[in-house]
């Protein structure tokens, strides 16, 4: 069977059905191996893991599914329906996900490609949520190598890449699908272009799409989302080559408007080369550490997890006539710079004597305001209609007494900043002593003060075809399309508009992915 | 040739094939045509309109292109862009609207279909905007017969079908197009159900969609918006089967997020007899009314147009883990109860007397908090979630004394209430003397009061098939797919995530029905 896509769904449907005997090859379009996986924090969401059940305690199913749901589809959610109010195959979705999860780490170790490290002490996005009966305990991590605090996702790469090569799973790079073969209405091949040339990769099992989302497709990302979305961290690869694919045998896209959402650095993003980085920002640490709008007021909880930071772009104001929030900025003192700069992959504050003329610095907050507001100007287009209020620094001096009594308080009751399990976990360093809520801290009284642009942005997208929990692609017909499987960011994810945890995004590509390879080795086995 | 969807695109791309004499057969899915248009207030937004060009004012084509860019694709709008920041065939489709609308309503007008009614005194949704050079006059209405303010939505459909059949056009109602007939790479015909049994129309021009949204498709709008939208105005059989239709032959689908969206009561909407009549709220009268949250607070100017109005309902609040206010509460008092009470389309304050279950009344807030908090949980799942807070009737009682002292003062310093022209277009009669702003007045000191629950919906969908400015639906390979057509709600909008006016919509239907209707029509020229 063939699998389209190097990362962590890929990786795992070839690793299962290569378990199973199947003969697999693996068409990676980058010149590496890797997708998104390689710049990802590796975390991976286990719902109903032994970890848990062998410390005595239990995941139990039915709150854990209205859990994922709940935040999937909040909307519709139903605790008395027994879909939970979703409908059926997207209940069974999650259903599966619970089921399965812990058996793609199971396949993963079995392979040699992941050693499972538990954290006990990470919590869920929304651990304060009725639903969540396991706020705790549900991420699974590769054992570290380099870094205490798990994994790299080089590491991890490297890791499937070795296990892949130990079964003998050849991997063709710099090679891009191009096209579904047919034969009695049934994929049974990929036309591919490899480095330039024109091949045909032939399967008597199915199909396996794991190709990432469209994250760096701009037609589609401004055709498919009714907010000011730009792209993010996700493999310059990820184009969406699977919708246009797909769609050409007729396959049912779903979730075209969701995505896994981060906030971006934006001018690290328009820099060509660091696009191709990571611009996206996962932990904005600090606690003398603010994000205005172009008023100069808070709109925010600026320790909200990523994933909710970024709807805070999305205000719509009919009096503008746009988004006024479509940039927001990143204001914090030197203290916090010296505190916590470091080059750790989702904090945006860099060490004090870093390289970053996307960082602004000034004496005062006037000079910023007026540095900031040049550096728009600058940008032109890209800074999305944005410019500063004529008051904006007189308003920023008062939201920054704000904040200050807030924080010797310990308390935001604006925004609710430091409330939550999550936002306390990824807050960073603070001042020692600073206890009654560590995530504000107030800010130094006089300057240097620092700044940067930012804009909302992907992880990568979730919209795709649909899957049904086979991991087989549905038709318009609502009919699965013989011989064709996807998992990972390329397909409808089966989390909807929810990111349950930190790694879900993993939790989910290694589960379907696991799936999607046994169903095509499956198919293999029937010829 | 034929068209599928006998709605104002579907009759506008019938009778332009017919009057360049090709044979055309329209099929209607619905009992009776008119489709969405029947329940329509009929206007019809005409950029470069000749009455604006004959009264001395010119509308010139780059600003009302900038206007027209700007919103519907607010982040990526760049004035100083030859597209305006735009995907090339996006400009070219608003660029052929500007250029063709007028048009079309000549075509309309020489059929017998419309007399043209011109409204100079109807501003644009954003006339504020510097781009909106023309911000009153683009609106043509039918010449009324039975209302002094416009035709019905009743009587356009009337004059559509008589011109129709006055040409020879045969009609078949009840006959839902099931799938595309293809020959030689090209679409040929439709099969379709008429009455239950299965019957096959060919076409030697093309065929032409124009069957409308997917908004009583409860699968495809909960998994195409990444925000908690409901169901609406558009007609019940507008189930979106052009999306599966031409997702089978390769259609390339945008705008899958996007919607003509304005707020519905909510207990209207779910009854099956009030889904089908108009539940949707397009004017909020009255000057003694405000929409408050769960909370009891404003989060919106009541005035806004409906489609603005709508995003209200999206903020989403990570620590509630849900959309607080995925459910709104109009109150008003008894003087507009009196004074506003009506059954005009769109306007939810009823007379007094009239018999409106939805509407819940009690002489003091806190007799009516108590109901409100009943009723929502009554409705279960229906609720999404929200309850009153404990302390909403005394936060409500402050919301109001509050927004006493705005109107006595004439300014809404929070949500900039009765600022834009078409707030105060929309806003119903006032109390006389009510000149400062007369979208507010003091809520009356003693009750009865008024409430209803509100919930965001659709006057219908906008995403679908992508068409070029020749109406040809695109592949997803990006080329035109041979005798495949498309207008109306049924394909992407070329208005993007915008609403421009009132009458956009039917100004889009019949530019890009009679576009589509000319195209097929030449396709019969050719055999």
């Amino acid at each position: 069977m063939i699998v389209v896509g190097g990362g962590a769904a890929g990786f795992t449907a070839a690793l299962a059905a290569r378990e199973c005997g199947a003969s697999v090859v693996l068409l990676e379009k980058g010149e590496q191996v890797g997708g998104t996986t390689r710049k990802a924090g590796v975390w991976i969401w286990v719902p109903n893991n032994p970890f848990l059940r062998g410390g005595g305690v239990e995941d139990p199913k039915r709150p854990a599914l209205q859990y994922m749901a709940r935040l999937a589809r909040p909307h519709v959610y139903d605790p008395a329906s027994p879909t939970c109010g979703l409908p059926l195959e997207e209940y069974r979705l999650i259903e599966t996900f619970y089921d399965e999860a812990w058996h793609a780490v199971e396949l993963l170790t079995r392979m040699g490609a992941l050693q499972p490290h538990h954290r006990p002490d990470i919590p869920d996005y929304y651990a304060e949520l009725p639903e969540d009966e396991r706020p705790y305990g549900r991420v699974i991590m590769p054992q570290p190598r380099s870094r205490p605090t798990g994994g790299t996702g080089l590491e991890f790469v490297e890791a499937l890449e070795g296990a892949a090569r130990a079964c003998g799973i050849p991997i063709h790079t710099s090679c891009r699908a191009l096209k579904l073969i047919e034969e009695d209405g049934r994929v049974v091949g990929v036309a591919a272009d490899e480095r330039g040339r024109e091949r045909t990769f032939r399967a008597r099992g199915g199909v396996v799409f794991a190709s990432g989302g469209f994250t760096h497709n701009r037609e589609l990302m401004l055709q498919s989302f009714a907010f000011p979305l730009l792209h993010g961290a996700a493999a310059p690869s990820n184009e969406g080559d699977f919708v246009s694919i797909a769609s050409r045998v007729g396959a049912r896209l779903a979730n075209m408007g969701c995505a896994w959402m981060a906030p971006i650095q934006l001018e690290q993003a328009l820099t060509p080369e660091q696009a191709r980085s990571n611009a996206s920002i996962t932990e904005i640490h600090g606690d003398s550490a603010i994000i205005v709008n172009r008023d100069g007021r808070r709109v925010v909880n600026e320790k909200a997890m990523y994933n909710d930071l970024t709807q805070a772009f999305f205000a719509w104001d009919g009096v503008y006539g746009g988004y006024p929030n479509a940039r927001l900025f990143l204001i914090y003192d030197d203290a916090t710079a010296r505190l916590c700069g470091d080059d750790a992959t989702g904090n945006p504050i860099l060490p004090v004597d870093a390289e970053a003329p996307h960082i602004l610095s000034a004496p005062t907050f006037s000079d910023l305001a007026a540095a900031l507001d040049r550096r728009l100007q600058a940008l032109g287009a890209a800074a999305a209609g944005v410019r500063l209020a004529p008051d904006f620094a007189v308003t920023l001096e008062r939201t920054v007494e704000r904040f200050n009594e807030y924080a010797l308080a310990g308390a935001d009751p604006e925004f609710h900043r430091g409330e939550k399990a999550i936002e306390r976990f990824f807050s960073g360093p603070t001042r020692p002593g600073n206890d009654r809520n560590p995530t504000m801290h107030p800010f130094e009284p006089a300057g240097p003060y620092h700044a940067m642009i930012l804009a909302p942005g992907t992880l990568d997208t979730k919209g795709g075809p649909m899957i049904d929990a086979g991991a087989r692609i549905v038709g318009s017909d609502g009919h699965a399309i013989p011989g064709l499987f996807g998992a990972g960011n390329c397909v409808a994810s089966p989390s909807g508009q929810a990111y349950w945890a930190g790694g879900a995004t993993v939790g989910l590509a290694i589960t379907y992915g696991r799936i999607a390879g046994l169903g095509a080795a499956s198919l293999a086995g029937d010829h």
